[in-house]
């Protein structure tokens, strides 16, 4: 067992990121940031006063128009600079994401990994996807152009599950597009923010006022949005609160792209090979603890298998070892903050009250050196109805629902009539017919065959559906559309 | 003289077009429509019942299904065939819209052909733009691919001025797209969408259901959009009512583009060749009756030859043959409605009273043969002031503005800080240099050089921007965002 | 049945098509078109002087400049009115195909859908891939533009079994992207190129020359190459003569597109759906009597099926209806011409000397009404080595080989090491597994699932590889890089 | 003044890299590497034998099925680590191409961000270009994909002039493409190769064999292009060599990009600011010693400016500053080479012989501390005729013409008949209609619009045309069409 050292033991305050300096707020909203790991506050961070949110939305829209006077071959310089920072600090990036948040090494890497891959599909979009098209002799002596301009200064909210991806599914594309930001992060794990806000800092070129970095979470969104020089938001975090702030941009005739809860579905048909299924959901189901959005929630198992598989599964979670993040032999890290664990307690306790079976019970978890840490274990339930609570809302903690369905025709029916999300939804099988059947019909917006996380590469969207986004524009690439604007030009020169 | 026959007389009462077939509606809530050019009834047409707009929806929506199951060499096929009818009825369609728009014979040619560019642009969009992604070996034995679906039912709006132009701004994509509609047409010229229909419906291949088309206008718009089958809307007309369906879509988490009014400038340089600028103004300031978008508002003159400019523009405004459009030498049509000329006439007296200098009087033409048609002549005011009201409000009539600036550093500050719209500024130069500056520093969303309406082609988005567009997918081309969904599929075969 | 009546019985001497009109050649060089199915003589038609093909060159290069004055929306409406004139003459070109060639009624009919739907493709390409991009502000004042010109005019040679979907594989998209051309068709069925040009002759607005027909095959082809005007080829043939097309054109410095012959697999694994295969099988081996570069040749059986698959093979083969293709319960037709009849005799009883086991013999067959015609029937050989002659060389005619291996591996190998070609190999399983296998490690350019012909659609290449196929831009949408040069514009006003 | 340290004195004898590795080459046949300033030898390199060059190829063959196996985001994260590697060694880089090849410290570093531009470019190629396509529902129950694989093993030839450049031209691509090379540098500058060679070495994930570079110029690349594994070549070099190497493509099937000479022009309008354009002439006329493709050659002057323009640009010729490039205050370097400076002589000589009028001499300048260097100072030549041999071939040195034409319709007919070359040509102007006019006809592939060099940026193609190229596709972001080839897959899963 190797144990990696934390980066450092107590960040003390947290500044604000503003016009390219690192501010002391004058804030008296002060909160703790938790290592969910070990219950230690880390760091404390003020919540943004009204006048340090407007400092940031004024150096972002000054910013607006130095960024646009920097010519294009510079602005990928500096954005393909910022990506080789992010492998320069990528040790300690990951080690942050551990320690504020409570993700394993292993997951760490692999998120770095997803963010930096995020940097690299905004550099290529910045060179790629921010031409212009020019038609030559449109009508009698006419040309005309069409060329791409950032929109302005927007909101980004990140969440407290996903704190560094969500910065990279939106911030550097922002970037690419020209469009300043004021990024509003999750109270559960600022630190993340504060690691990325210090590695882009290093890169030369961005002028001040680009990337701006303001505590106080829902306090302050609305306020920032309300802001005549915001342009729009790009919102990562619950349905709950993106519906609110996709209602407010509606009304404030601004731009939003929303992605919120999800309730996936793996079927498991008869053909499928079990061992690789088992292997896929212990990552699909308890991956990041079951707070991801592309996460197995209910398993929908066709045919006479159900026993055997069932049997390997129930025994393989309740093998997974839990604890801190930074211990190499982990595989399962807590929830983010008590306040989640508890929320998972109360969605099995919802669970037990609907009269399904808890056949893995995680509730009460020993984690050795963890003792006061956010933990649940690997928690499974039978004989789930597909209208339980349970089975239609997001758990967000490692909770699987093991659901008995008579073929593949009825497990699409139960995805399309009783998912109200679009996240994603998975089959295991070796049919080619019904992978492709599943495939068409289903109606989410990310489909596996034969993987438990069906996760787009960054310069796919997250193409999730129905209530699990709102918004023509999603995520990653596809954010460029919701940074930039249009204008033709139609010329005669005779 | 040659006088073009009318297409009928009248047109009686107009039926509903739902699930494919003309049928008469229930409703005892009747309007008449009337040709503008002579005042007359030209036909009547009933406000939609809540149940048949209810068929319409359902009709659609079950249309949805049957076009998702016709493969794209098919969709394909139809949509080139819709293109054939088109051109097979394009004469007939014209006369219609001079007739119940108001337009000249000219203007209708015109727009006709943009429609059916419209039309043609769809055809190569779903060829070309519906084309999912394949990424070969993304991760180790893993592909993926992103394919497009249609997000569902979409409500199309049109309005009075462009009633073709924009069925064909968003219909054609939408089908392209494989979202059936429900269009509301403006109940001015009702007859227009009337026109498409029965051409479109002659195609042979589209399902029933996949183009609805029920009258009502705003008292039906609410209630479609309300509909959890309907997924968001496309909508062309005022400033006013679009933002109130934007915050509508905002608040059901529901996709809209919205197009609305704009206030466009044209600068004058004193290095123009004038006699070019007049005659492009002629048509910017008086073409359609001034009831476009990106028509011409305020001329910005800048240096020694206001006075030349002026006395140039004045006589050839004046010059101006107004008339009913199938008279072939008609210059100038009517307004579309009583309403619109009665709204004209109080913005001329809002501009007097302002204290701007009417120096051409257009409120009381006299057009012979014409007598009860709508018509308000070309109407010129000097001595504007930026802050006036009419020089900040879209008249949407033949009315045009003299302004004199200093230079062009002053023109561009004025557009920029007293247009709130952002739909179209124009200049005329023989420099490259002003023209470039021009170009990068207005922020409006269509420029134009030495042209007076700088149209974009169909596959260029209507690029406007501020208060005249909101929604980051535009119209045209671009509608395939409003209209497609994405979805990913993560695939391991091992 | 029905017998449909032919388009003409005798078209007589057949005229070229040089700047836009029928011209009568001075050529004493005089060859017959003869209907394959009934052995008569159906036209006349000679090979073109030198002097006729230095007008067409010259009328051709004239259009060059004539065409690029077209404004891109004209172009446009003009390559949709083309479409619209095949589907109005679309009943007449089949029959011509029929008549000419021998196709059956119903494979003409797909060929014809096929040829449209690249002209389709053509018009999507002209509005959608002809567009330049812009840079805005790439340097320090500095903005870029590329856009496309037409190289100039080109050579296309269209074979004799596709002689139409050859036209257009080439010819459409030539005219999109501005280029005139000479098309130059094989000696065996030149009428259906007279059809062809007939109709397009119909479309209002291509200028004379753009077009050109002149007949005389190989004689003239390098001819034509050599002249300065003429800037590369695009050639549908024998791998051999495109051979020495390819390295003339690389001799003179210029460009050309290669399509050849191929040798193609068709891979049945244990869980094929036996049914299916053997319905693909006959439209993949005696589709357009096996003269298509796409078809099915050497059917390589894996595991104990071997005996089913041959029995229903060879029976349902043995049942196959030849006739006139006119009437329609004709299910195959004849070779094109008796020098293609000749050609499968010899092929075959290479096979026979070589070793192979003939088990179903065509060479005498008898079609009743048709006794002058060009028939084989199918033709079925088993035990095929994979280094003999017929099993590595295209047949050309209605010939299949069954061969045995052992596992997929083995199938791979052989197609891989032993099909110097690479037009297409197919597969027929259940298995996502083995689908995704054979996809990725056989080298040839069209893989088929399921299918045992896999024709890409018009605005996808035909990938064809290896010996198949040489140049870097193939056909179809693709050749619009065959035709289309690029320009950049470095634009600096301060 | 600051004089920069050379990076090495003397590198002794250069390896050859083959598989990886850095190999000593048995060969006797050894030449030697001069820095042009100076005139020592700074290294010596063999000409790699017949069974070193076999190992490349076949090494390359090896990296091929490798580097397939690689998933496209670990292939990514190598190329933006190669991006990366540039960035850490530029300023060595620099110096290598000061001292090896003869440039300023300037020019030094702005090839080397041209080629780091090139790195990026490929970057983004990688990630967005090389993804395919995929149509749901094609047909009936039938999809379709296009993907792309790499074509094989590719010969790149690099020119003394642009060593560095032109391996960043299409190295970075055939990498982006699956495709491995063996890069065979001019014999001038050998070092500038090595140099970029170790830097790429230090990225960790290519395989061996991926690049290989080994020297012998001429005498090998035939070799290699003939071998069966390679399967094309990228060339930049003169008209007389790439032309050879296109026909032997021609003759072995196989595809070729190829860039050569050109003569280019640059037109000065009477409105034009004759100020910028002497300043940018300096640069286009002398930089790089006059060596290269997209320099000034013949200088067009329109209208009464010509004698002050002459005086202008006469003078500031004759005060340009010759020496050392690591000399912060040079101005202009050497020539290539010995040979290199003899052709300028005969060049000159020639010019002097046809009665062109020297009026700035070069041919025997006096650099202090460069008494051994190959220098040829700024040499004009007036008085010259559009037919004479110095104004239809490149002089490849530091050799301006002045011509006088009589207006903008006389200098566009000369440059396109008289220029067989098509890399660019020129106009400074005010105005924005001669600047469309030249653009729109001038037959050549990069026109610049007061720029003396018009440059495209990495992800636009050298848009060069006529004798300066062949090949479809071009070099940069453009040569990805070279190195990768296409599949179709057509399934069919019911």
């Amino acid at each position: 067992m190797t144990v990696l050292k934390e980066v450092e033991k107590n960040y003390g305050q947290l500044k604000l990121y503003i016009n390219g300096e690192w501010v002391e707020s004058e804030s008296a909203d002060i909160y703790d940031s938790v290592n969910p790991a070990t219950g230690e506050t880390i760091a404390t961070f003020p919540s943004a006063t009204e006048a340090e949110v407007q400092q940031a939305i004024e150096s972002a829209q000054s910013a607006l128009q130095t960024w646009k006077t920097v010519p294009l071959r510079d602005k990928a310089r500096y954005l393909f600079d910022l990506r080789g920072k992010f492998e320069e600090h990528f040790d300690m990036l990951c080690r942050v994401l551990v320690q504020d948040h409570g993700r394993t090494m292993g997951e760490a890497v692999g998120t770095l990994r997803r963010c930096i891959e995020n940097i690299e599909s905004a550099c290529s979009a910045l060179l790629l996807l921010t031409k212009g098209d020019y038609i030559n002799e449109l009508a009698r002596t006419i040309d005309q152009t069409l060329y791409m301009e950032p929109r302005g200064v927007f909101l980004i909210v990140t969440p407290n599950n996903i704190p560094m991806h969500a910065w990279s599914s939106y911030v550097p594309y922002a970037i690419a597009s020209g469009c300043p930001v004021i990024v509003s992060p999750s109270k559960d794990d600022p630190v993340c923010l504060k690691a990325i806000f210090e590695v882009a800092a290093e890169v030369k070129g961005f002028p001040p006022g680009l990337m701006n970095l303001v505590y106080g979470g829902r306090n302050i969104n609305n306020m920032i949005l309300e802001h005549p020089h915001v342009k729009g938001v790009g919102f990562i975090g619950s349905t709950h609160v993106g519906l609110k702030l996709f209602e407010q941009a509606g009304r404030l005739g601004k731009e939003a792209s929303i992605n919120g809860n999800g309730k996936n579905h793996v079927v498991l048909m008869p053909d499928a090979d079990f061992d690789s299924a088992v292997s896929g959901l212990l990552r699909g189901c308890y991956g990041m603890a079951g707070q991801r959005c592309l996460g197995a929630d209910n398993i929908l198992v066709i045919g006479d298998g159900y026993d055997r598989f069932k049997d390997a599964f129930v025994k393989a979670s309740a093998e997974m070892k839990m604890g801190y993040g930074l211990d190499d032999t982990t595989e399962l890290g807590p929830l983010v903050s008590e306040r989640g664990r508890q929320n998972i307690l109360d969605f099995i306790e919802k669970g037990i009250n609907e009269g399904a079976d808890l056949i893995l019970d995680g509730r009460d978890p020993r984690v050795d050196r963890c003792e006061k840490g956010f933990f649940v274990g690997p928690t499974i339930f039978e004989n789930v109805d597909a209208d339980m609570y349970i089975a239609r809302e997001e758990s967000f903690g490692p909770v699987a629902n093991l659901m008995k369905v008579a073929d593949l025709d009825e497990a699409i029916d139960l995805i399309n009539n009783k998912d109200d999300y679009g996240h994603s939804a998975c089959i295991f099988t070796k049919s080619g017919t019904s992978a492709r059947k599943f495939t068409k019909q289903v109606d989410v917006g990310n489909i596996g065959i034969n993987v438990a996380v069906p996760q787009p590469y960054a310069f796919f969207p997250l193409g999730s559906k129905n209530a699990s986004a709102q918004g023509c524009a999603k995520s990653r690439i596809d954010s460029m559309r919701l940074f930039l604007d249009q204008k033709t030009i139609t010329e005669r020169w005779v």
